[in-house]
């Protein structure tokens, strides 16, 4: 199968169904449906059987689908049924945040690296992490094969940092900094802006 | 028009076209066309088209868009034509990080006030606000007719705290914390979660 040929927006919605089945499955819930699957998403039941066909059979029409099983599979497309190890770059409030939140490793992720650039922040303690000095950044990225990057750092220069992570390896990167990033099409980039949410919201507020 | 008979998705995508129109509008950019969005966005210009003709006429066949013009009517239909004033809850590592994002006032919207519940923190300063006593939310969002807030709680408190914002007036959340809210249905809820953004990408990585 060619993960390529899929829509983007198809695999975008995946991590959602992941998330929402193993919140099933803690509550040790065994079939669900794309009924009850798209009930608790805001999504058609239609939409939920199209975009998981385009993967594979994975429910048979009336029985609903194996919760434990369809997590697997799930798992298996998005590739985390490993665990990545992800590098954050900037150690202020928010990349104190990100390497706080204690829910990545139950994902598929663990954090491995903090840097910051600050000789102010370079040393101390930012949750479990001692800040490195973003001087040994590519060094360590490219000796732990490290492939994703979260990057928490000043719009300004953001694209300098994204140029050296792609350099050492990373070919995934979250940027949290309200800019544009250019990359390599053998890069991925996805951005978190509270703008662009807070704008969806409003459209619909009278 | 009916904003709610056009797709969510479709909403969805509008934030996006309308920060990069601001972008060229910053450097001086008068005409774009539907080819140079979609280039810079990764999207169809099919599609780009087919959006914006939800909402009306913007440009015309060979002439492209007015990017001035263009801004002010997806301005208005995402109800940022104004500026809406926006409540955080908690003022842990996130609050700050959200509070000290100076971006906002540019978008449409403006902090209002900061909360947390920890003695600790009420009455500390986070960026240019002093962090106030979540027992005053309820009577400061109704006395302002604040409508958007949002959430940096822990998970374990998202749902309270939810529930005292709807009571108060809120109409849209921007939730950080890594759960799921149960809202009315006149009550719009984002959620910015980085597991889901980052296994999108993993999928794609070989």
């Amino acid at each position: 199968m060619n993960a390529s040929k899929v829509p983007d927006i198809i695999v975008g919605r995946l991590p959602l169904y992941l998330r929402t089945l193993k919140k099933m499955k803690s509550e040790n819930r065994e079939i669900t449906s794309s009924q009850e699957l798209g009930g608790l998403l805001g999504i058609s039941s239609a939409q939920i059987r199209k975009d998981l066909s385009q993967f594979g059979e994975f429910g048979k029409q009336g029985t609903g689908y194996n919760i434990a099983y369809l997590i697997e599979q799930l798992q298996r497309i998005l590739n985390v049924d490993k665990v990545w190890e992800v590098v954050i770059v900037g150690a202020g409030d928010l990349g104190h945040a990100i390497a706080n939140y204690n829910d990545f490793i139950n994902h598929g992720f663990q954090i491995s690296f903090v840097y910051d650039n600050d000789p102010n922040r370079i040393g101390s303690q930012v949750g479990q992490f001692v800040v490195r000095d973003v001087q040994s950044m590519i060094e360590d990225v490219q000796a732990q094969g490290i492939r994703v990057a979260m990057l928490a750092v000043p719009g300004a220069v953001a694209q300098q940092v994204t140029d050296q992570l792609i350099e050492a390896g990373i070919r995934a990167i979250l940027c949290y900094a309200p800019t544009s990033l250019s990359v390599p099409e053998k890069v991925r980039v996805q951005y978190i802006d509270p703008v662009l949410h807070l704008q969806h919201m409003t459209h619909y507020i009278p």
